[in-house]
């Protein structure tokens, strides 16, 4: 069966890849893709073997975004129910224990550059390009904004939103978007070679810190201690904390035992 | 009859602008050219030839902030009545359904900086500076750094307020205050190119947007996405949304009913 | 006595400092140390001759963060008590009425870099890094990223916090989290010459500010303005903001009842 979502999973690395797989229609976010990507990403987060996720995508364009055809002559619950689908997938990403890494080859658009800014880290090819450009064809990027202007701020988000003009990746870099921009032929390796970073580190530890910090970010700069130093408190007496800290003080390697 | 803020409106290009009009104090933002402000805001609104307004001012500075004498030797509620007119002019920019752009010739001080930062974008010449130095009148630049502070981040903001400090155009711009820097005798030019790009879109879909963004930006992220889920659902259904999709589909050029 | 903390005070300059003095151990903020940091804040805030709090340390590192020694084989209850002495000290450097500038001489690490980044300006040598490596030890840095994440945004908070890996000066000052970079050499005059821009302005006007300042930060942009509007208006009423305005409308030097 031909899947518009291929997954593949390199154990050894600890690396669980998502691939949107329909190049020539630019990896259109329809419906049934969002479903087999959040579906995917569930998927690969009950695999132990994983400690990392990668989305990335075939072809030239990393993801044009929504399906139109899908959003043309439609009831309005019809519209809702495909952003419903929508914000599930997003919320996934960030949802799941492990790290999501967005591997962006290519133009991120619309709920492309949506899918992009919701991963916990992105590193961009110097071929992508950021844009959300619906507002050039009636549809303000009105979900996709909810991720960009988080990670670039108002004026420039606003700038985006009003023009639909693309940013490269550099500018993407510079605004606080992609965490790093590398050759197009070096891509792969690269996010490789950052989650090589992240994997070392206690399984159980990274699922406490990637949870907590989206469960601090948006509060009250006080409730967000006041959260925060209750999960650092429970974090140091888990037996992976417990370890790390000894192996610290003994300058030996920890093992972990993921409690 | 002189008034002390000029409007004029370009019908063809589709531009209404506010122009401040007292160069020789500075333009201050006294009771009465701030509620000028907000009527003339209200007004342009309300003129469907005007598709997107600019704020600019007359002279070298673009303005110096309150007028000083109008606070010296007041009662409590006189200076709350001051401040009020100053928000509800601040939040009439954001309110209109028209992006509104601040096109910075000069100095732009402590209110003066505030109305930039108010602004959806800013275009700013190179003769600009930002700064908000009430700190060294004993009047900090309180509500000045409401609108501040979200758009240059704590650290930054923090060092404007605490010394006085000018910041230059370019800074502003690294610091994503300022969305385009240009030469000085280029202003008018470049801020009207930057219209260009946004007036072909729908009208209503810039209002569904403008709105929109603002109504997302200071929620929790999962809040946020329940209502722009819901905002783009509705969105969708609207005529210039269909129009919109159907003629991207049909590779052929929208035609707006603004419904 | 041999305190960890050293305070010295320079009532001529405005300015008292708080030393971290165990720079054999790395300057570790173990809960009697942090307990001297909270106490040296609040004795030093309330005398009138400081003006300014400068928060350094003596060696090569800033700060390592938390004892380690002290959360091994600790019940959960004495793992709280740490933390809720953190998240003091972290918040009492934002209640005191003076501005607190770090003065980050080299490594400022986990809850250093919370420290640094809870302060109210920071200047770094070039020496300085900054980073959250708590994720290698099995205790991921909660605490520290409510600070930090707030300062340098998303992606980039969350790329420090997953990987472990430091930020040199520039990168931090280029993210917002730092204000000036100097040489390593004149680190402390420049903390001198920026706390000068600062205490010639009025001690109240200070207090109002900053203290405005993070009760605005995390509002909503409509409930600041109402906060803020208020705050202005009292703070006009000031003898300090009169002497102010009236010294400047009569272009003379203010003289400051600090009332």
């Amino acid at each position: 069966m031909d899947h518009a979502v291929r997954t593949d999973t390199d154990a050894e690395a600890g690396i669980g890849t998502i691939v949107l797989n329909r190049p020539k229609q630019r990896n259109p976010l329809s419906t049934s893709v969002m479903q087999e990507v959040t579906a995917a990403l569930r998927e690969l987060s009950a695999d132990t073997a994983v400690r990392a996720v990668v989305i990335a995508a075939d072809g030239p364009v990393f993801s044009a975004g929504h399906d139109l055809s899908e959003m043309v002559d439609r009831t309005l619950d019809e519209e809702r129910a495909i952003f419903d689908v929508c914000v599930e997938m997003m919320e996934t990403v960030q949802q799941i224990p492990q790290p999501v890494i967005a591997a962006v080859q290519g133009p991120a658009i619309a709920a492309g550059c949506q899918l992009a800014a919701s991963c916990d880290l992105v590193v961009a090819s110097e071929n992508a390009v950021f844009g959300t450009p619906g507002v050039r064809i009636g549809l303000f990027c009105s979900t996709p904004m909810v991720a960009l202007s988080r990670s670039v701020g108002r004026k420039r988000a606003m700038q985006m939103l009003l023009t639909g003009e693309t940013i490269d990746a550099h500018t993407a870099a510079d605004w606080g978007l992609v965490n790093l921009v590398v050759a197009a032929d070096d891509l792969d390796a690269q996010v490789r070679a950052l989650i090589a970073k992240i994997v070392g580190a206690s399984p159980l530890t990274l699922q406490i810190g990637k949870q907590a910090f989206y469960r601090q970010i948006d509060l009250p700069q006080d409730g967000a201690y006041t959260a925060m130093a209750e999960t650092m408190a429970t974090n140091a007496v888990t037996c992976d904390a417990q370890e790390g800290m000894a192996a610290f003080l003994e300058k030996r390697t920890p093992v972990w035992r993921g409690k």
